[in-house]
C-alpha cells in the first residue's frame, strides 16, 4: 500500500460497491474527497449523511473536474453512456475504472469511445456482494480478503493499472490480472452459467399446471439451488448478452454432458451414474473445505 | 393425536430419520419400546445412551416379535433385503412403514415380497433433513412442521395408514396422501432434477483443465447453486435408478427449456431471455416468501 492516495475520487453510481470502496478509502484515510455522482436522490443523499461520499454531483462533468479516479459502477447497460460522458470532459490521464461482470464488452466500448486515451482507463471486476444493493449496503470491509480481477488490455498504461490495483489493495483486496477473453471465460462457467441453469429450472417448474404443489414439496436443496434464479432479470439478461459466445459455448458442453448422465441413466449404468456424482461430490467438498 | 400411543415399535437403521421419530415419540410418550436395529455398533450404542432407542437387536426376527409397528430407515438399497427378512417373521397385521425418497419402486418391491399382506405395508417419505446423518443427528423436532408423504396402494388397509400417519403427525408432521407415480413424479422435478444438474455442473468444471483457476473464482451464488452436489453419491445413484423413468422425462423438458432459451440468447432476444429470468425470480421469491 506504501504511498497510495487518492486526492479526489469519483464514483459513478454509489451503491454496494461504489459505496463500499468508498467507505473503505475512508476508513484507511486513503481518499482526499469523494465525489457521488447518481440518479437516485435518496441514496445518494444516505451515502452523504453515512459519510461515505462528501458531495453529490448530478452532472458527471463538474465532478470529473479535478478528479484522480473515477470508478464506474453503475448497471452495466448504462456503462456506455458513462464512458460517453467522460469521453468529453475528462482530463488526459485521470485513470477510469469500472466493476461491472463481464469484461470484453467494457475493454471494447472503452477503446470505441477512447481511441489511443483507452490507455487509462482499467476494466476491473471485484468478486463480491451480488445479493444486496444501494449504499445502505456499502461497508468498508466488503472487500476484505475478496478477489478482484483487473483485466488490462495490451496498451493499457500499467502505471494506471498499478494505481487500481493499488486502489483494491487499500480495499482489503487480493488483485489478480487476466485477459479479459480468459476473465468472461472462467465467468461464464463458475457464475454465469450457474445462474443460466438455475433460471431455467425455476421457470420450467413455474410454467407447469401443477407449478404449486411442485413448490410446496421444495426442500432446503431446491431453495439453495434456486437462491440464484431470485437475482435481476435486467442484470442478468445484459450479463447473458455481454457474454453470449462463452455462455453458449458452456450451455452446450452442459447439455452434452447431461445428455451422457441421462444415456448412463437409461441404460441402467448405476456405476459409471455414481462415478459422476462422487467426482463432483469430491471437487465440491474439497473446494468449500479449501475455501473455508 | 388422541389416544394414539405404539407399545413397541421397531427402527431398522436407527440414523437421522429413524432416530428423530424415535426421539419424538419418546418426548410426546407415545411409544412404550422403542427396539433399535442397525449395523454399526457404535451408532447404535450412541443411539441407546441418549436414550433414543431402549434396546439393541442385531437379529431382526428377534426384534420384530410383539412389534406394533416396523420403521424402515436404511438406505434404498438394503430395503429389499429387510422387507424379504420381515416377511418371514412379521406377524399378520404388523405395520410396516418406509422413509425411502422414491416410492414406486418401495411399493413394486413390497406387493412382490409381501402378497396380499403387503395391505399393511405403508410407503412413506418424510420430506427432511438430508444433510446430516447418523444417530447423533437425531433430534425429537426434526419432523416439526414439515411434510410427510404417504403413498399407500389401493389395497393399502386403512386404519394401517391412518395408523402411520398418526405416527409422523404426533412428531409434528403435516401428512399428505397421494399416489407413488404421483409422488416420483413431483420429486423428480423439485428435488432429483436439481440434484442431477447440479452434481453435472460440478463434475463438467471439475473435469476441465484449469478446474483449479474455475473453483478459485467460484462465489457465494455457486456455492448455494452446487450444495446439493455433495450429497452422498450411492444415495443419489439409487435414487436415479429407482426413478429413472421421470427423471429422464424432465431431464428431457429441462434440456429442451435450455435450448429454447440458448436460442434467445444465440438471436439477441434479449427480451425474451429477460422475460424468462423475470418469470422465474418471480416465482422463486413468491415461492420463498410463502414458505417462510
Amino acid at each position: 500500500m506504501q504511498d497510495f492516495k487518492i486526492d479526489k475520487l469519483v464514483v459513478v453510481g454509489v451503491g454496494l460497491i461504489g459505496g463500499s470502496v468508498a467507505a473503505a478509502l475512508k476508513r484507511g484515510r486513503l481518499v482526499g474527497h469523494v465525489v457521488g455522482v447518481g440518479r437516485s436522490r435518496a441514496n445518494m443523499q444516505r451515502a452523504l449523511s453515512s459519510g461515505v461520499i462528501d458531495a453529490i454531483e448530478q452532472d458527471l462533468s463538474s465532478a470529473a473536474r479535478g478528479a484522480d479516479l473515477v470508478l464506474i459502477s453503475v448497471p452495466v447497460k448504462q456503462t456506455a453512456g458513462v464512458l460517453q460522458q467522460l469521453r468529453q470532459c475528462v482530463a488526459d490521464g485521470v485513470i477510469v475504472t469500472d466493476a461491472g461482470s463481464t469484461k470484453r464488452d467494457f475493454a471494447q466500448i472503452a477503446q470505441h469511445i477512447f481511441g489511443s486515451a483507452a490507455k487509462y482507463v482499467v476494466p476491473g471486476h471485484p468478486i463480491a456482494g451480488a445479493e444486496r444493493s444501494g449504499a445502505a449496503a456499502a461497508s468498508a470491509g466488503l472487500f476484505s480478503g475478496k478477489r478482484v480481477v483487473l483485466t488490462p488490455l495490451p496498451d493499457t498504461d500499467a502505471k494506471a493499472v498499478e494505481r487500481v490495483a493499488s486502489m483494491w489493495r487499500a480495499c482489503g483486496a487480493n488483485v489478480i490480472q487476466m485477459s479479459p477473453e480468459h476473465h468472461d471465460a472462467v465467468f461464464s462457467a463458475v457464475s454465469h452459467l450457474p445462474h443460466v441453469l438455475s433460471y431455467t429450472l425455476v421457470e420450467m417448474i413455474a410454467s407447469r399446471a401443477n407449478a404449486q404443489e411442485l413448490f410446496s414439496f421444495a426442500a432446503g436443496g431446491f431453495r439453495d439451488f434456486t437462491r440464484i434464479a431470485g437475482s435481476s432479470p435486467e442484470m442478468w439478461r445484459d450479463i447473458c448478452a455481454a457474454n453470449a459466445d462463452q455462455l453458449l459455448r458452456d450451455i452446450d458442453a452442459f447439455q452434452q454432458a447431461l445428455s451422457q448422465l441421462a444415456g448412463h441413466i437409461r441404460a441402467g449404468e448405476t456405476d459409471k451414474v455414481e462415478a459422476a456424482f462422487a467426482a463432483a461430490a469430491q471437487a465440491r467438498n474439497a473446494w468449500v473445505s479449501g475455501s473455508k
